[in-house]
Parts: structure tokens; sequence; C-alpha cells
């Protein structure tokens, strides 16, 4: 099996010293089971929904061959709802940020088995509000859909290694505990679960 | 500093159980040093340097912009060297793939600091006698374009854990001690020490 890994900072792994973050960290507990699965993180720090929805497909397309088992997970949100460089408007709206992920994760779907892990915190009360918002507003749209979701926004706004993880780094990312968080709650997820135990 | 590696399979660290390769052990070493360090792995499986100069320029602009201290790491050529799907020719000609490094090498270097790493054994007598050429002769075409240039074919194959891991597996790809050799290979590299040892 081979994934594409598609979204923001927070897929990337950004601020974890062990440069595993939870991709990573999902990868090689299921590799230690044995299983052969090929993860390729394509998380780029700063993209809006607006920026994943113009590259995905293009460098997913580069990576997952026919011939293979390929699959494709998703993650972003948090930076539709920060502030642009003037500080007035959102970079992406609430409609707009919808809009978007309808159509990626349409397209994803029609092509090959798809997941969305929902946004993470950044750490700013007056962003992680619209980021709590547009969290929730995802689960019926990838329902509607068809693309399974998990939210994780509120295990890592209640974490206090996130918190102080975050607090300790650039003041958004966490670091090793904070991802291993994440990875933990996608591990248990059955969804996921099923993906991986059936023959990669 | 935020640096994209873009090759091959073993950029990418296909088959280490670990999810780290060679790229997330030498970035995890720096961030431990408690450098502010970001690192893109664009390494994909099959990859030669035909398919790596098509797509290389555009994947990092995406990751690399214009504020950041930006810095390219390359390194492929094993795939250059493998029999086509009908076994009859070399996927690239050894004269291809040099103008391939070339092109790839001289566009990389005026436009951000490079490094290039060499092509790495895949487990095959006949296709590595060509690796090992090609490993051979990317030394003075770097020379000639500015591009400072290790190699570690010699290292991996004359490597008793390489060897043994890569038979382990699927013939060609190493696990975590396999590449942990690469990587300290590149830590010990004074071009790449005075690098991230800059401000960063």
């Amino acid at each position: 099996m081979r994934i594409c890994f598609i979204g923001d900072s927070f897929v990337h792994g950004t601020g974890d010293d062990t440069c595993l973050g939870w991709v990573g960290r999902v990868g090689a507990a299921i590799r230690q089971q044995g299983r052969d699965l090929t993860c390729y993180n394509l998380g780029i720090r700063r993209d809006t929904s607006a920026d994943i929805q113009q590259r995905w497909r293009r460098e997913a397309l580069l990576r997952l061959p026919p011939e293979h088992d390929g699959r494709l997970v998703f993650s972003f949100g948090a930076n539709d709802c920060c502030l642009d460089d003037a500080g007035r408007n959102v970079r992406v709206s609430h409609a707009e940020s919808i809009l978007n992920a309808r159509d990626i994760l349409t397209t994803a779907r029609a092509w090959l088995p798809t997941l969305m892990v929902g946004p993470l915190p950044v750490g700013d009360r007056d962003v992680d509000t619209r980021v709590a918002v547009l969290s929730a507003a995802l689960a019926p749209l990838c329902a509607s859909v068809g693309v399974p979701y998990i939210e994780v926004f509120h295990v890592a706004a209640a974490s206090a290694a996130w918190t102080s993880e975050a607090a300790a780094g650039d003041g958004t990312h966490p670091n090793a505990q904070g991802y291993a968080i994440v990875s933990e709650v996608i591990q248990r997820w059955p969804t996921w679960q099923a993906w991986y135990g059936s023959p990669v």
C-alpha cells in the first residue's frame, strides 16, 4: 500500500525534533507490524485548502502509479482560518474552505480510497475559534461525499503536552509528544485500522 | 533553514521501518541540536534523473518561499541504471544521466545553495556496476558546475548491515541500520556541517 498524506505544516510535522510528525508515527507503527507500507508526506507549511486544491493531484499522481494500491489522506484547514498578511481578512473564508474541501475530496474519492483528518489548532484564540467551527463543518461535508472523517482539534487543544510544546516552540507547532497524541488517536480509529488491516 | 531533499526511493527512505530514512536522521540530528530546520522529503520510488528533471522545480518552488533560507539536496541515479520493463535497455543511458544531472544542478545552483549525494546500490551486480560508474562520473560533473558532491555508493555496497537488511527486505532497500550508515556519512561531511553550522 502506498499512501500520500496531503496537507499543511501539521501533516509535515513541523516542530517535531524527531522529524516524524504524526504521519511518520502512524506509518512506522504499521511497518513495525510487518506490513509493506510506503508513506509519502506532502504537507507544506502555510498551505491553505486553496493551495492544496491547486497542487495535490499533480503531486499524488507522480507517487501513486496505478499498479500499486494507492490511498489518500488529507488534513488541512488551520491556515484557511488565519488572517492574511494585512491582518484584515481570513486567508480563505469558511464558505470557500468548504467548497475547496468538497472539490478536493470528491475528486480524490473518485480516484482512490480517501480519508480526511480534521484541522489542528494554531494556538491563537480567535483563529482557533474559526478552526473549531471549520472542523465541525467538515464532518457533514465528508459524510455527504462519502469520505470517512476524524476530528482531532479538541484532542490537541485540550492536551497539556500539545499546548506546552507549542508554547515552548514557535507558539503553533508541537514537538514529539503533541504529534504522538494525534498519531495515537488516528491509530485507534476503526476506519484507519480497517484500511491497513486489509491486504497491503 | 528549509531544505528540499529531492530524489529516488533511497531519499524517500523506502524499506525503513522507522519511517526516517537517511533524510529524517540527518534532519533530526540537526533539530536535536536546537536548530530550526524544516526538511521536505521529495524522494519518489522508481524516479530516474529524467523524472526528477521534470518535477523538481515545481515541487521545490511551492516549499521554499523566497523569504526563507531555502536549500536543495539531490540524490538520484540508481534507477537510471536499471533495465526497462522489457529488460533490454537501461532506463536512462549514462550520457543522458549526465546531461540530466548537469541541467538539474546548474538550474538548482543558480537559484539556491545546492548539494548532491551520490546514487546508492540496488543489490544487482550488473546494475550496480553501472551505478558505480555513474557515481564516479558525477564527481567531476558536480565540480564543474560548482555543486559539492559526496559519494556514498561504496559505503553502502561494502556495508554488511546494508546488504543483509536489503536481502531481508525487497532485495534493494535497507532498513533502519542501512539508512543510519548513510546518514552518518553525510553528518560527518564537512560541507554539510558548514551548511547547517551557519545561522539557520
